[in-house]
């Protein structure tokens, strides 16, 4: 039995527990972690005793010959056809996942009497396993890597735009994708602006730089942000780089398995806040990293979550003085029973 | 007055015309159409009469340093502030896109009394202006460009990744941001799978190899697929790619302003049909290239589109034989009133 079929086995005990007859999947995330086949535009339906996807013309042979044990059709109206599965099977408590819904399916699936029931298969995907444990820690690894290659050849008269694409060659050329998500260069007063969109701006001299990056790796993301500055940095820079190095590392410090996610956010909201800086942490400590570059679980001041073994999420505290500069110091770590593991 | 003005502009108009008061506008897609910011986790509200913004507070300052006709606001419950701003601000008739809207999303809106309203910034999409006929003309210019490097790159012995990354980096290097999506390159029977996932598959001699590229280029996609053999191409190939090439080749010379998206379809499927392979052409002609890869009109049997001037549609026809070989060609191309200009 391969990883898939476990998973598949895994949302059928899900559904026997939740006294389900059935779910469908639509979004391709949720498909790929469930069958390995990561392309959009089909469905699945899954009942307590089989498996099945709904797939356009175009994709059924492909599909059947990367997953054998899914009943994979191609009918003219996927969405029809799944209904109609559904009555000549008498599901009748099948659900879907209004979290990873689109609004005209969601409507969709209620006019035909399919229940909404939050979390099943991201009850799955929170919690990383052997392989995906793995491909975490390559696209971590990677990641780092590449930065070590990298941090010397940020240089003044070098475009933000021009290091981008580099540190991109280098991951890619350690084995990566592509990048998890579009890279942040903000050079100067840039990088007071969380999620800077990389820019033609060149780097100066004694100026800050930050850099915020990841990389696709067996479909698996990684994340990792470093602040530095170019030149001989001024005293409150190295005073703001110090709070935020302290609060990270001491909400690094609480990450283990049975801890409540909001409580590593308000070690470092504190951590910031006691030196002042409250007001300009203006985002949340951290998220999961997964499939999706975010991801459950939220590391914010209103999550509900509790931290597990097996989660991989970043720990990314900053503080940033609008129109001078910025810093976030971010890890993607791996919560462990009695501690976490810094992947990057 | 700039792009993004004009176009929230005309986004009034069309409410005036719609009886709406106002329209709420949540997805990354139409929000960068209409404000130039393409950041996620931000909505708009539009009246008839002024545009509101709501971030969260890490955008904010990032948000109103790019756009200053736009009031921006950062409250603590984003969606919940839109619509006491609806109560306080009367807009009793406030609408919301269905197609564009999260299922989670959409039944808040509904319960809170905001109505269904599908179409509104898709008719503006639809038609590209100026700015964007240039930005989808280079982001094609660049792959084109970059493919006729390439093409005599590829050899037996270099595997399907290999030539994925390199084209990328030309791309790159003539100003691309990156691919616009999965880049396809399906080498021998790999060819045969419409979306076939570019593998480590070594490309051999006497094989084909189909390539599906583009670019995104100041945001906007290109979209091409070329495909040949390499080395001596047998007799069958030689006649699907005719088949291909001249089914391609008149839907092309039927697209113009006026004519229905159904019936470019018709004119490459009956010409493939016509020539016995009808079975084996198992996705729609084409489909609309802009902010997305796929956006509308889709040129399909079941597409209500009529083609406008200033669309930028791709025309694609493909037959693919299981376990053999696959043939697609595909250009974008710019409707006109009288017919089309090729960008690919």
């Amino acid at each position: 039995m391969n990883i898939y079929e476990k998973r598949v086995k895994d949302i059928q005990k899900i559904l026997k527990v939740e006294k389900l007859d059935a779910m469908v999947v639509t979004r391709p995330f949720e498909l790929g972690f469930l069958t390995g086949f990561h392309l959009e535009g089909y469905m699945l339906l899954i009942s307590r005793l089989d498996a099945r996807a709904y797939l356009p013309k175009m994709l059924l042979e492909h599909f059947r010959s990367k997953v054998d044990f899914v009943k994979a059709f191609a009918p003219d109206s996927i969405m029809d056809e799944v209904i109609s599965t559904i009555n000549s099977c008498k599901l009748r408590k099948t659900a879907f996942e209004p979290e990873t819904e689109t609004y005209p399916r969601g409507v969709f699936w209620r006019k035909k009497g399919l229940i909404e029931r939050k979390g099943l298969t991201a009850a799955l995907r929170k919690i990383k396993e052997g392989a995906e444990i793995e491909a975490v820690r390559k696209s971590c690894a990677i990641a780092s890597r590449a930065f070590k290659i990298m941090k010397p050849r940020i240089k003044p008269g070098r475009t933000e735009i021009s290091i981008c694409l580099e540190i991109e060659d280098i991951m890619q050329s350690f084995g990566a994708k592509g990048p998890s998500f579009n890279i942040i260069i903000g050079s100067g007063p840039n990088s007071a602006l969380p999620h800077h969109e990389t820019s033609a701006r060149t780097v100066k001299n004694n100026e800050p730089v930050l850099v915020d990056f990841g990389c696709l790796c067996d479909f698996y993301c990684s994340d990792i942000t470093r602040a530095f500055f170019i030149g001989r940095p001024p005293a409150e820079y190295l005073k703001i780089y110090s709070i935020v190095k302290k609060a990270q590392e001491k909400a690094v410090a609480r990450v283990r398995s049975g801890v409540r996610a909001k409580d590593i956010d308000k070690t470092a909201r504190d951590c910031i806040s006691d030196a002042g800086y409250g007001q300009y942490f203006i985002h949340g400590t951290g998220h999961g990293i997964g499939l999706e570059i975010h991801e459950a679980p939220s590391l914010n001041s209103k999550s509900e979550d509790i931290l597990k073994e097996g989660m991989t999420v970043t720990v990314e505290p900053g503080i940033y003085l609008p129109g001078k500069f910025g810093v976030r110091i971010e890890d993607s770590v791996l919560v462990k029973k009695t501690g976490c593991e810094i992947l990057t």
